[in-house]
């Protein structure tokens, strides 16, 4: 039987699997000698032999930890259920991957009825014994009990209400024993300390299959099986007096970067107080003030930590009686920016290498490097100001609830959520706001770190707004009302919230990022191409560093003004020969756009696909639009409309679309061919070097391939028998139905490239329309049926493993084939480091990816390369 | 090098491979000793090198052939290119597999104008020499040089015009002179006998890919590769004077499969005036009244190929100047019907085994015995008739070619196919038609001989009608019209031809037909289920043998009158209660035919789908419909077209339907389940055996399934907390998805069965819509792009590997799994074959399929065991 209990001074940073982020780091720390409140940590296996027990501790569980209880109460001088001597515990959860906020967590655990008079006594602090024991009642009944605790919050309100109270502090020890009292009649909890002990515990493994943890699971992608640790630890005390206090620190500045010891205090308050952003938290300077020689330890440890742990770290700590304890070390969150400021910094301190400087980055961080920012020259006309808690400028719709968020950005709308203080349960609302805005908090408050870690805009502690949600208003120092719906504009690096839309500019570049990017193309393998179709998007992308494009979609071109008709009259055409004036003008449209990407591209590949849409789409979708269309191009309307019901379809997505229009309309396929082969004749001879890549799209076998390489040699022969001129074109194939990967071998001598067309792969592979999900992918994700939306992350299992065989089979057929992959997928880190381990080429997104694609290929290289990942 | 050419005295019938199916039967009937023309076989390998060579002959295959050359020669005391004792040849094509029709022959090789009066001299027939070198002319000039046939049947229609003759025997040596001078003003051939037979070798391996013989190969599933071997046979001459002749025979009857010799003969002609059906020919009663010895020479020889090769043989053979001689031999193409018999008579005779004769008889044979038949009873009104060339009764639309026929069929029209005589341009057109009429042919005619082996009724020789496609009309021999479009009932059995829509009466069952149906159940391995949802299908495939239900599409039960606006109550509920409801009508009416199905399938399994359509097919389709909907059902017109427009999907093949439905409505699914487990319940309370097999659609992964189960076992428990009944049922899935084929394993552990829909995973893994395919697949179908149609006949490659790896990997993880198919494959015998080799427990088909079914499960096993297949 595996060890299930272990004691601080028996483990260590490296035991995080097996102890959790937080048990590992409280065993280091009490190695490192710092001064830890003693206690010992349930292994994470535990928690899975829990659930795989039916919901029960295993039986011999008890017996270990009580050893271990007994031990922590030597060392502390003190015994857990002894009046006149009481040792009180925290019990937390802590899990192998940080969960901030996720998890239950009890404290003062072990006070009863009895040994609250004794820890009175022997504090002689009796306000202080009944104010812990009445959090303790709170937090048992919330967590274990399942009490709500808006109830108890109740009680503490209407008990000053009635008292004339307005603040915590004003409360003495009889009136919170009057509370205790009350509480008593909403609550029944045990009052043996060993069974509120059993409770607790229990209570941690089940908080960790809770909806708001299952989602945030999710949406870190955090596998359901690590299960939580649960550490007992010895209780200190922040709320004993005025010489004590709690506070949390980052040994960096985690907005910015810089390197300056960073945190907020609160006297007389427990940990909870400062997390909780009820009371708007204090700057470490007054704990410097009050207590130099503890700020003097504090600063000498948090330098430590950094050091020892090689990383900026986010600290908790307490002061009892003028005494400091450690209470948890981690790695701090961080915005992108200060990442890439601290890496960076941090190669140059010598503390990492410039490979452990780029693992330091979240790859999605880096969109903070490329994100608007609110214009600092623009007329500000600012209503409030508050904590500038996640930077970034941001514009949107006032909203006053998760739900409203996520209702009214359904359709692509901007929100800003503003909220008094946000809750775990806020998530889904705050992931698709533009920016959040709270009354309360600070900068470690919940919606702080929670945004700087999405990388959304916030603001927090703005306590000169008042929040009114059912009149659905907010109401300004100065009496200005902001209504439900309205526009305002956060500017999180400032903190000051405007009305209106104010102007953005573009996030300026830093040198660090530079630096960093530059460490990510010198530790990649992979490519990275984007998916453009215009010359800007393409000039966007390749200042963002793409090496080439790896997705152009021809058709995006036909849809603009002035040629949509012609592409109408050409699928309209009764005749081949009309058929072909229309092709003749849309050759010419093609050429000149196709000449524009090579110029921008020049000495890089572009891949340019072929035809892929429906025809339908092209075609007017109502009888107003066929009647317009009828007279500007002289067709009868009948026609036009006969013609359009005969190419709708039941299942476009599964119809005559891609290679397929080829096969039917070889002169189209003819006609893009010419246009890509004479506009890199045209390159040529302006001196530049194209690289065009001819791409098939939805193939499914090679006989496709075959009769579509003869229309694309008939292309090229037209073009390049009048010329004199060599052009290194290649032609592949777009990997995007099952079957073409289930057969790549055979597709393999035909092709020159392959390029895993990931959204239609998912597609077919899950039977999942992409436009029809909306009406039951939210419930398989609330449902978890399935880990995360296979759209966004490559689903491994078997869109990989399509993927998989089909590299495998046909490199083994045939070498040299270049490998890609086009879908969303692209530019998911993730997916990236699948597309790393699989050996492709190189991965193609959209111009704004890129960087993120950069870093993150970076990543998968130098992850593997470091055993990380 | 291997030898490329085999004298007929050098190989025998195992050669087939090498020698092609008439190269191979030639030698072997050389090897009997029986009269066989002497000549040489080029081997098929040959061809493949031709084709690998550029079409280019290999440089040493003329060396080879010469030296073959000089022996046949020698054998028939006649040489090639010698005016004074010439020897001819004739040249054909012939596969391994049977191509009948398909390669091109060419007659009388060897004449030049010197020879030809050398022929004349030597025989002393100047006719015949003339007559034999036209036809060598016209032959050569067609199929080697390319020229229209028709251009000399035309010089020769004029030549009788203008000379006042009216058939062939009227023309005298002198006539043929001078039509051969008219045929060298459009046509020019080499005079050198060796390089007229180096051109028709060449023209018999190019005549592999034309496009009839493509096409013949597709339909009949003959891989590409195979080759022709080319036959260089010394000619005998069946148009030498009156005793001489050529005939065609069957050792049984092909029709009915009667145990008699039968045949056809035509006096003083060549054998292709025979097959062409421009002559209608005789019986071999005429053979044996004019040239008894000729005719008990040929009897005693067709007894001993019959006996020699085991089975019902097919011969070509030619009587010159009193000698018979024989030119082929080979199994013959014989009815369904025929078939049977012959296979069941065989046995009885010990000529075969009952494991042979079950590999004798083509499934789709099969259906001739479940195919309707004109009622003898009916009176008919019969306006032609003609020779009995295929069985069956069909009623149709006359059309008057093979494009109009696709034409009229393509919406479902049954159409009759009214021809002069068919060619093999015409395939495509017979296949689509309900009957075949000819107006000209025999019983071994084009048309007889394809319509047989289609299985599709024919009538052929009706001489007394006149067909006028110009105007499309049929003129009867008193004068009637039948005009393009009318309807007319074809008698194949009796060759009578009749006004209007007869009526028809299923097929008698044969004892034959149950012999040989009893002899492949004690064969197979695999079980056959039928597809049926109404009691009435499921008796109709119970007394086809179905060994249960494989698939029970519930939704079905919904669309009856009555139903589906309970149906649509349901759909629209806006509470669960509201939807409760009409819950509780719809499992009142599926607890009801579910128990039918019990009833009927007593001790049988019974697979029953949850609802798998996406809901919008239930709901209204127009503005009228919603309308009439909205009074019926007493709901908000508004509320019924904003929920039906809520529903409507892009793709709905890919959207909201199969398990999607029962993780959102988790009611529905219970309802459908209790129905199921009460159904089951009062089944057993009534006595019966109730084996329920409850089917989740469209899976994608194992976290569906395990949501399912608890909804499922919900169910269950409702039923059966009341009673204390035990109910043997089994939970499974559809594999329909690729991910969820990828995934089996992971499937495996919550499943008892796997049932492979093949149509949504056909459609899936190559993302083909098989609504919309019909824009592109027939396309794809003529340029051979596909092999075949994959909805048709099991993609092996892709789908079947996908199906490969989830029976594989499923089986590695679970023992025990029962493991089926119920897309349309389950009836194809190809597919089935697959499904057997695969392992799978059951095939599940449409009710008239079953019997299919039931002989393809046993050939595939006897097959393998044989090492036939």
């Amino acid at each position: 039987m595996a060890k299930r209990v272990y004691l601080f001074n028996e483990g260590g940073k490296d035991d995080r699997d097996l102890l959790g982020g937080k048990g590992a780091n409280l065993c280091e720390m009490t190695a490192l000698k710092l001064p830890v409140p003693f206690g010992f940590t349930i292994t994470t296996p535990t928690c899975r032999e829990f659930f795989d027990n039916g919901n029960q501790l295993p039986s011999r569980l008890e017996q270990e930890y009580r050893v271990a209880l007994d031990l922590v109460e030597k060392k502390m001088g003190a015994n857990f259920g002894d009046p006149e001597n009481p040792l009180l515990f925290s019990v937390r959860s802590g899990a192998a991957v940080s969960m901030p906020g996720m998890m239950n967590t009890i404290l003062n655990l072990g006070l009863n009825d009895e040994i609250v008079e004794g820890l009175a006594r022997k504090t002689n602090n009796p306000r202080f014994a009944y104010d812990s024991y009445r959090r303790f009642i709170q937090m048992f009944a919330d967590v274990v009990l399942g009490v709500d605790g808006h109830k108890f919050e109740k009680i503490i309100e209407e008990y000053k209400a009635n008292h004339n109270k307005v603040d915590d502090v004003e409360m003495s020890a009889e009136d919170w024993q009057e509370v205790i009292s009350l509480y008593k009649t909403i609550t029944d909890f045990p009052q043996d300390p060993f069974e509120q002990l059993k409770l607790a515990v229990e209570a941690v493994f089940m908080s960790w299959y809770t909806p708001r943890a299952n989602f945030y699971r999710e949406m870190s992608n955090i596998p359901d099986s690590l299960g939580t640790a649960v550490n007992v630890q010895a209780m200190v005390f922040g709320n004993f007096g005025d010489d004590s206090g709690s506070g949390v620190a980052f040994t960096r500045n985690p907005s910015t970067g810089e390197h300056s010891f960073f945190g907020e205090f609160l006297f007389n308050a427990a940990g909870e107080d400062v997390v909780a952003g009820t009371r708007t938290p204090l700057s470490l300077t007054a704990l410097q003030d009050k207590l130099p020689a503890v700020y003097d330890q504090l600063f000498e440890t948090q330098n430590q930590l950094e050091k020892h742990y090689r990383d900026m770290q986010d600290i908790e700590f307490t002061v009892q009686e003028g005494r400091l304890y450690m209470l948890q070390t981690r790695s701090g969150k961080r915005t992108g920016r200060a990442s890439v400021k601290i890496a960076v910094d941090m190669v140059a301190e010598q503390l990492i290498s410039e490979k452990e400087a780029l693992m330091r980055v979240s790859p999605d961080h880096v969109e903070a490097f490329l994100h608007p920012m609110v214009n600092p020259d623009c007329k500000r006309d600012i209503i409030a100001s508050g904590l500038p808690a996640s930077p970034g400028g941001a514009t949107g719709k006032v909203v006053f609830s998760a739900e409203e968020a996520v209702e009214v950005a359904a359709d692509g709308t901007a929100v800003i959520l503003v909220r008094r203080e946000t809750t775990p349960e806020d998530i889904q609302g705050m992931k698709v706001s533009e920016g959040i805005l709270t009354v309360l908090g600070g900068m470690t408050s919940h919606a702080a770190v929670v945004a700087r870690g999405m990388g959304v805009c916030a603001i927090t502690a703005c306590g000169t707004l008042s929040i009114n949600d059912g009149a659905g208003t907010i109401t300004t120092a100065d009496g200005t009302q902001i209504k439900r719906g309205e526009i305002i504009t956060l500017d999180g690096n400032a903190g000051d919230v405007m009305l209106g839309d104010i102007e953005k500019i573009e996030a300026s570049n830093s040198d660090d990022f530079q630096t960093l990017l530059s460490w990510a193309d010198k530790n990649r393998r992979l490519k990275v191409r984007a998916n453009a179709e215009t010359a800007e998007d393409a000039a966007k992308a390749r200042e963002l560093g793409a090496e080439g494009i790896g997705l152009c979609r021809t058709e995006h071109m036909f849809f603009e003004a002035g040629r949509i008709d012609v592409m109408r009259g050409m699928i309209l055409s009764a005749t081949i020969e009309e058929r072909q004036t229309y092709l003749d003008k849309l050759l010419q449209f093609q050429h000149n756009d196709i000449l524009a990407l090579f110029e921008v591209m020049d000495g890089l590949p572009v891949t340019i696909r072929l035809l892929d849409p429906p025809l339908h789409e092209f075609l007017p979708h109502n009888e107003e639009e066929i009647v317009a269309l009828a007279e500007r191009i002289g067709k009868p309307v009948d026609e036009i409309r006969e013609r359009t019901e005969s190419l709708k379809e039941v299942n476009p997505m599964l119809g005559f679309r891609g290679c397929r229009l080829s096969v039917v309309y070889p002169e189209i396929t003819e006609m893009q061919v010419q246009a890509i082969i004479s506009a890199a004749v045209t390159a040529v001879e302006k001196g530049l070097k194209p690289y065009p890549e001819i791409m098939i799209p939805l193939v499914v076998n090679v006989r496709e391939i075959r009769l579509i390489n003869t229309i694309i040699d008939n292309g090229i022969q037209k073009v390049l028998q009048e010329k004199q001129i060599s052009i290194p074109y290649k032609v592949g194939t777009m990997m995007e139905t099952p079957r073409a990967t289930l057969g790549a071998d055979r597709l393999a001598p035909e092709v020159e490239f392959m390029s895993f067309g990931t959204n239609d792969l998912t597609q077919m592979t899950y039977g999942f329309s992409r436009d029809d999900v909306g009406k039951f992918l939210p419930q398989y994700l609330e449902k978890k049926l399935v880990e995360s939306d296979p759209f966004v992350s490559l689903d491994q299992r078997a869109v990989g493993r399509l993927m998989e065989m089909a590299v495998t089979e046909s490199r083994a057929r045939k070498k040299g084939i270049k490998y890609g992959i086009c879908g969303e997928h692209g530019g998911d880190p993730r997916s990236i480091q699948f597309c790393h381990d699989l050996g492709l080429d190189y991965v193609s997104c959209s111009p704004f990816r890129v960087p993120v694609a950069r870093i993150a290929a970076a990543q998968a290289n130098v992850g593997r390369e470091l055993g990380d990942v």
